[in-house]
């Protein structure tokens, strides 16, 4: 092993989107707004908050629907992988609250994301951004911290952290995103991520 | 799980020391110097280099020994139990060349350490700190990134990151150490040091 940090998004790369998943096994179809539909962030998880309070689902009943999702085929064998070859860091803009069930089916992997705010009734009353741009925020640390730092992530509120990267790669991303940011290279499946990982690093890596 | 880091020092709190187990396992004494012995680390290391010459071991001999090495009584629980309830990360001053077995034990904890210079015949031809006081600026590197840091250790080269930590405690540290860093609660046991990580957290753990 030597000084290579891995970081990779969450949702959509490991684990099923939460919130569509949340929206499906509810059907409440107002929770399926992404921020593909509705931009600015802020404004997008005031209006979940606003549905979940307009239809009683308080953090339990979230969580329980949390529960009964899996990760995606081969996550867990390609994390596996990767913890053995790298320091290994996911980066997510979900939140603790949402995301231990999941963390759990992955082998407890370290996870930086966000903190909801629970009232003490169990309603979901706000959030809390740990960090604005945490995930670019947090490669800049690690390689101030003497880590080169390779990264994999799906969407838009990646790029930043795979621009920053000493090697970024996008993994099944949409095609706006791929148009947008040609000079990232795009593996579509965890096998071809794992060959651009292995081609990235200095280092012979193991299986 | 909220926005708390938990940073532990590795060998004498999860594994045994290294190069004291190889002194032990090789019959080699001269590799008994700790920095209690030898103040200056890189004197220290030039000394065991030297020595591992002498007596013309290579990297993987070295490795062959730390392979039947085995954590400390209860650390792979503690360990568990830790990951279970905080984001971990692993500082430790030893090499990623010497802990790579030690860490599959551990289920694959994020560790960050430094690395050994290999030359094509596998001997071990010097060594790259990743960074002075890496430790430190690990906990500090968390803390910008908005996470409260709690961090355990035993020993001298740990009392930087206990003392810049939100809460630091010693674990089973020699008497010397406790003398000089008062401030410290120490904990005897990984029982106690898991009290005392629960009554700083600012949240309700799971078991």
């Amino acid at each position: 092993m030597a000084m290579e940090v891995a970081c990779f998004d969450l949702e959509g790369v490991f684990v099923p989107e939460i919130w569509i998943a949340v929206a499906e096994r509810t059907g409440v179809d107002d929770l399926r707004l992404t921020t593909r539909d509705v931009a600015d962030y802020d404004t997008l998880m005031r209006h979940r908050l606003s549905v979940l309070d307009r239809e009683g689902l308080r953090l339990a009943d979230i969580q329980s629907v949390i529960a009964t999702l899996s990760p995606l085929p081969g996550a867990r064998e390609f994390l596996g992988w990767a913890r053995r070859n790298f320091q290994v860091v996911v980066l997510s803009d979900t939140f603790y609250d949402f995301a231990a069930p999941l963390m759990a089916q992955l082998d407890q992997p370290v996870l930086f994301c966000h903190n909801l705010e629970i009232d003490e009734d169990g309603r979901i009353a706000g959030y809390r951004l740990r960090l604005p741009n945490q995930k670019f925020h947090a490669v800049k640390a690690f390689q101030d911290l003497q880590f080169s730092v390779l990264a994999a992530g799906d969407s838009y509120n990646d790029t930043a952290m795979l621009c920053q990267a000493d090697a970024g790669f996008l993994i099944n991303p949409p095609p706006v995103v791929v148009e947008e940011f040609p000079q990232l290279p795009v593996a579509r499946s965890f096998d071809e991520l794992r060959e651009f990982m292995v081609a990235a690093s200095s280092r012979t890596l193991v299986d």
